[in-house]
């Protein structure tokens, strides 16, 4: 009973206390200083390039170390390039992938390991930073964030794990756990499909260019694959950031979510005082909180 | 305080007694008779065609008569015939109305009335369904469905209102709360923004085609508005389905959320029996459990 309690308190008091802060979100951002944010760890950065863009995709060692890992050995053997995304299913996800790995012209994966351990979930680790949401939420017993993130946590079992949010990286895999490398990606393109969570290992999450995935046109197969070649949308090339000049990364930057003001924005979001809101709802879902990208240009937002 | 009691026994004891369904989701609706489904009704669904295929919308006259009515009037005035979605947001809206809505050019509304009432809430009437969700909201005090639609309620206040989940249809406004009208509506493409729930006239829901609204190249405008009219995508022309020869309509069923299988439906999604589900998430949030669409013709789904 005592994992309710939080949750019970938390539902109740928001509504009853709004406690307007002075800003909108909007104003938060554009009045921020530069360490408010920090920019992606270009050794944990992943450049996809697709025909129309590009996506940047930030991965998560502190939750899938191994995963991370592997992935980047794929990226940095060529692995992705030329391969193609294989699906797109509305509301769900958009996946990437050898689209022949079924068959014998599949390639060959020289250096990475396949068949990784599931890292569904982590252990709470006290060195590791986590702001709380400060809302319920549906699936778990708390929630919030950890290194811009969005977390959830369980401390009677005291384990940790990422939220299936928009926009999140996770690891394709069979129905044995263990079946997962990261030679097959999705992103979440829809509604958050949180029953996803502690099932999959989630890897890292897009932070431009999501656009470019989720208007693909949807595959007309089973679980939205694609059917046939000429449907699928190649890869040009996949790299690590850091493996690209300096002066030729994107320059992103991400509020910090372990700052006073994130807070500050987290309560913005939950308490709308912009003038066109009648009833502000005084709740925020985990991922209608997903922490601000920006171009490194002041005022320069992406999304 | 009475109010949270039922959200704090329901987030504990779902996760505490699974209760298991014998079958999954898709083994429910495979073996599903006629009578767990319903047609649209004619007279409350629109087909707007747009040059890749058709959008089929049921509006929800039980929570916007006003509205639903106004948008009936437009239609049969051939006022959406030639205007254009003017707006596409990643993780947000798709919006369509008159390009020339703000200028000497716009195009004249003959029948219809402009400034509705806002219908974001209603009062609870023991007369209309409501089949609970049986899971927490962050929003709401309540939520499941009516008329198969999501809705939430507040049964201290005794109002009701329809959920901002994926391929609802919406009523745009400007800041005075009764500038909506019907005449520039909006579909949610991403993840829930619950926090327009009780701010702006929910108006119905689209059953087919959302995808053609989801994949719309973004708007590199503010707000993701078009810039320019290459941008936009025509609207060919907008129908009532009454208005259509019965033979040329399109045939899709919902399944009936007042029924006995819904129900066992939402238990199937809550405690996923699928061998590849490891940890069944135990809950669900009401946006993953949109009433099913199908197509009439049997196990032939369409979603």
């Amino acid at each position: 009973m005592m994992r309710c309690l939080p949750l019970f308190l938390c539902a109740c008091s928001a509504a009853a206390a709004p406690n307007r802060p002075p800003a909108t979100a909007a104003d938060l951002l554009a009045n921020s200083g530069a360490s408010d944010w920090r920019a992606p760890d270009p050794e944990q950065t992943i450049y996809m390039d697709l025909p129309a863009g590009r996506v940047v995709i930030e991965l998560a060692p502190d939750f899938a170390p191994a995963h991370a890992a592997n992935i980047k050995t794929l990226v940095r053997a060529h692995y992705f390039d030329g391969l193609a995304i294989v699906r797109a299913q509305d509301d769900y996800v958009v996946q990437w992938a050898d689209p022949d790995a079924d068959t014998p012209r599949k390639r060959p994966i020289p250096a990475a390991k396949m068949g990784l351990a599931p890292e569904f979930v982590r252990g709470i680790d006290r060195a590791q930073p986590f702001t709380p949401l400060g809302d319920a939420d549906v699936y778990a017993p708390e929630v919030g964030f950890s290194r811009e993130l969005p977390v959830a946590r369980d401390p009677r079992s005291r384990t940790t794990w990422l939220a299936h949010c928009y926009g999140m990286v996770g690891v394709a895999r069979d129905e044995p756990p263990d079946t997962g490398s990261g030679a097959e990606l999705y992103v979440v393109i829809g509604h958050a499909p949180r029953h996803l969570d502690r099932n999959i290992t989630l890897v890292g999450r897009v932070l431009a260019g999501v656009e470019l995935l989720s208007t693909l046109r949807r595959g007309t197969g089973s679980l939205g694959f694609y059917t046939s070649a000429d449907e699928r949308t190649p890869i040009v090339r996949v790299r690590v950031a850091a493996d690209v000049p300096a002066s030729e990364r994107e320059r992103l930057e991400l509020l910090r979510s372990d700052g006073p003001l994130f807070r500050r924005w987290l309560d913005a979001k939950r308490y709308r005082t912009e003038k066109w809101f009648v009833a502000p709802a005084g709740h925020l879902d985990l991922c209608n909180a997903l922490v601000p990208v920006r171009t490194a240009k002041a005022g320069d937002g992406n999304r």
